[in-house]
């Protein structure tokens, strides 16, 4: 009994949704604690995750004529420095090296926060014609960001993503480009994650330091917070001058490309747990859960079943579903609790009795419903069910996202919406730095983003109530 | 002709083996050069090599049960000073951070030359009891080695690989594990990058800093020098004292368990460039060529010729060839010498009088032979090709390395051997330091590894003469 009381430890998210956030990265077996802050250990199934992701993520880029490069992880301070928006943004949370084999370096060097300068470096190098362009490159890497505070998966020193980063003839190939990543990441998050997304522009505080403009998809949590999920950024061609990049164009002309990047981070792992996860632990969306169905033995002492077991391990394996078969020596119960802490979609058990009626049970992860499937449909009824734990999964986020996103007039109306809960309040703003700063001094919420589907929801803006022709999400960010 | 002759500009390795080297390098467009000294740049046709390396070597560590993991980037100087050889081994050669954010760190902070001590703090957490073993986990990162010298792939301060961490709970487990793993790394690059390997153990001297046993194989290129290809190292328990990891056994009493790791880098790529390549240029084996076949239209102008090799791209495509059609507005010859300078296995033309025969024109990298392959046999063929490139390949290296090892008994034939033109020199060896020793000071050779299959070609040591029972391989390594 001491064991299946194991699992079952966590907090409730009612009672402390950030304890319980916790408990689920450990319990689940996620992630552990290094010795330096802010560092963590992603242990196998938290990193079988992100293979998974990387794997739906990498097909789409090199689907759309992406390639796959490995720059250094180290940065002069010099080549930081040759863009300056840029290095106000980085330079004062990168770590630094100083010291290399036993001799003191003559010029610091950052591990990176982010490439854009290495991969500017690099371009000027291999850029030197129209045919050159455009260069499509990615990275799969880790950054480091000297951060104060840390959690797993959602702030983390060093955290894993990948960061695209790519050269074009035209300032209207590489807009193009910056809307086409961003509605990669949105389709991924969608029809992948199952997390439902609002795709829009940050403004000018909020966007990339030393871009032009910030694309960004914006989720929201269980505890209504939004967690900026991908961005994709256009920066015209500021780096390209700051460091003299240029090509042939067919006018026989010099000219300097035009640049964006885009990149997602494993902080997506943190926006599954808290889009999907319950009192019971992690919920997997199904398409990118390390394990989709497990099959556990009921009785298994009793002639046949474990026979029988084996058998669909062998057939949901054959099938192409990501399987695991349980037949340890645990009871059924601390198996059910252990897998339910895991978030695994599907439990397929089965026992005499099922094998007597020639089915197996089925209980699935979201819904907790049991469905007894005939073995001779195993094939299609398990797959189709994989699907309709994704389905359930998204309805139940996408129903959160709407029921807690509410349009305002006023600031008064913004401020009492996030006293009763809160969410993304959706108004009018005219434009000003000034209110969005008001905004965040007295309701206590940053803008999301304006999202690329524009309403008018008003005329006038939210917090100076001056003529506004933009529409704008607000929040509490993670 | 000014772009004809551009790419055949590579120095010819009978001049110039290192120039060569370094000409192919580049001039396939594996590398480039960063600000910073030794940090290269893996240029998408260099990282794809790795991409499809990783890819065949992952499908084997996790068919042998292994499951990837990711460990910090940092590890603090005080945990790298616990195990006492190990940190006399790398301290000399880490890059320090000293500076996080704006503050002077406490304690300074290592970027990994190699993660033993990581693994072994988290085991530390995660390990308790017999049923916590085996954990047969792999990273997938970079690390960096301060070195003072670089060469593209061969060394560099920072450079990509794979390392294996395991723990077990008897230490013939954990020697049974490293010599699986060697095993892999064996079969691997004879049966895929068709390099043939001699299997083998490490002097005391040469093993890895902490190791027990360090188990090897050492490839040789072009030039009879020897490369390490991949290690693999048994620890026994000295880790896992100092770390203060231990599990209660079956017995009911604590034990400490027994580690191994395990190691293959980018460094390969350098060992598939001189093992294969030639003074055309690259030279890939078909299995980790990111482009198999390339089909070029001759006479592309002509009606339906582009169509013919659209068809071709198609089918082969259709068929799992890593295929690429080159239709662009250079010639043919340009094609021809672009596409042997990047080693690409098979060139599959085809033009109006190709089509008219109903056949193409297939011409394989290694050889240099042109095969007219009946269309209709296409998908048949190309594999068999590729099949047959890689047996070429693989018995043209073996026939290097077998006529450049020789057998020696004194020092005196060594050191004539390797004056004139070298190779490996297979001799009895005592096992005394000193004699090892006096070898590199004499002969300029160092030891390579006492082979697994072990062979009696003496009675008595190479240098000291005295009596002697270890075979053993010196040769000049890279």
């Amino acid at each position: 009994m001491a064991k299946e009381k194991r699992v079952q430890q966590i907090t409730d998210m009612e009672a402390d949704f950030a304890q319980w956030y916790t408990d689920v990265c450990k319990k689940a077996e996620l992630i552990d604690y290094s010795s330096i802050k802010g560092m963590f250990v992603y242990r196998p199934y938290g990193y079988a995750i992100w293979e998974n992701i990387q794997q739906e993520l990498d097909r789409r880029f090199k689907a759309t004529g992406h390639e796959n490069v490995y720059l250094p992880v180290l940065i002069p301070e010099s080549l930081l420095q040759k863009e300056k928006d840029h290095v106000e943004g980085f330079a004062p949370e990168c770590a630094w090296v100083t010291v290399g084999g036993s001799e003191k370096l003559e010029e610091r060097y950052c591990i990176r926060p982010t490439s854009e300068t290495l991969f500017c470096e690099h371009y000027a190098n291999v850029i030197h014609s129209w045919r050159d362009l455009p260069k499509l490159y990615n990275q799969w890497c880790s950054v480091l960001r000297w951060e104060k505070t840390s959690r797993p998966f959602l702030r983390h020193r060093e955290f894993l993503w990948q960061e695209g980063h790519t050269m074009h003839a035209t300032a209207e190939e590489a807009i193009a480009e910056t809307k086409q990543m961003l509605e990669i990441y949105a389709d991924f998050c969608e029809n992948v994650l199952a997390m439902p997304v609002v795709r829009g522009v940050k403004t000018d505080k909020e966007k990339f330091a030393g871009a032009e403009a910030t694309y960004t998809i914006e989720c929201m949590m269980h505890d209504r917070k939004a967690l900026q999920s991908g961005t994709s950024h256009y920066f015209g061609d500021g780096f390209a001058k700051a460091f003299g990049i240029t090509f042939t164009g067919r006018d026989n002309q010099l000219h300097n490309p035009h640049q964006t990047s885009w990149g997602l981070s494993t902080r997506i792992i943190g926006g599954i747990i808290m889009t999907h996860g319950d009192n019971n632990g992690l919920v997997l969306p199904p398409r990118i859960a390390p394990v989709q169905a497990v099959v556990v033995p009921v009785a298994q002492h009793k002639p046949g079943v474990l026979e029988a077991a084996n058998d669909l391990y062998d057939r949901l394996r054959a099938a192409g579903i990501r399987v695991k078969l349980d037949d340890s020596d645990q009871s059924v119960g601390w198996k059910a609790a252990e897998y339910e802490m895991k978030g695994v979609p599907l439990r397929v058990e089965i026992g005499p009795r099922d094998m007597e009626q020639g089915k197996c049970c089925v209980c699935r992860r979201d819904s907790g419903e049991k469905i007894l499937v005939p073995l001779a449909e195993l094939e299609a009824q398990i797959p189709a069910l994989l699907d309709a734990v994704h389905d359930g999964l998204f309805a139940r986020a996408k129903e959160n996202l709407e029921a807690h996103t509410r349009t305002c007039q006023t600031l008064e109306e913004v401020k009492d919406f996030m006293e009763h809960g809160g969410g993304f309040a959706r108004t009018m703003w005219c434009g000003d730095l000034a209110c969005e700063l008001k905004m965040k001094e007295e309701a206590g919420v940053s803008s999301r983003c304006m999202p690329l589907v524009q309403e008018r929801v008003g005329e006038r803006c939210v917090c100076c109530g001056k003529p506004a022709d933009k529409m704008i999400y607000w929040g509490v960010a993670y």
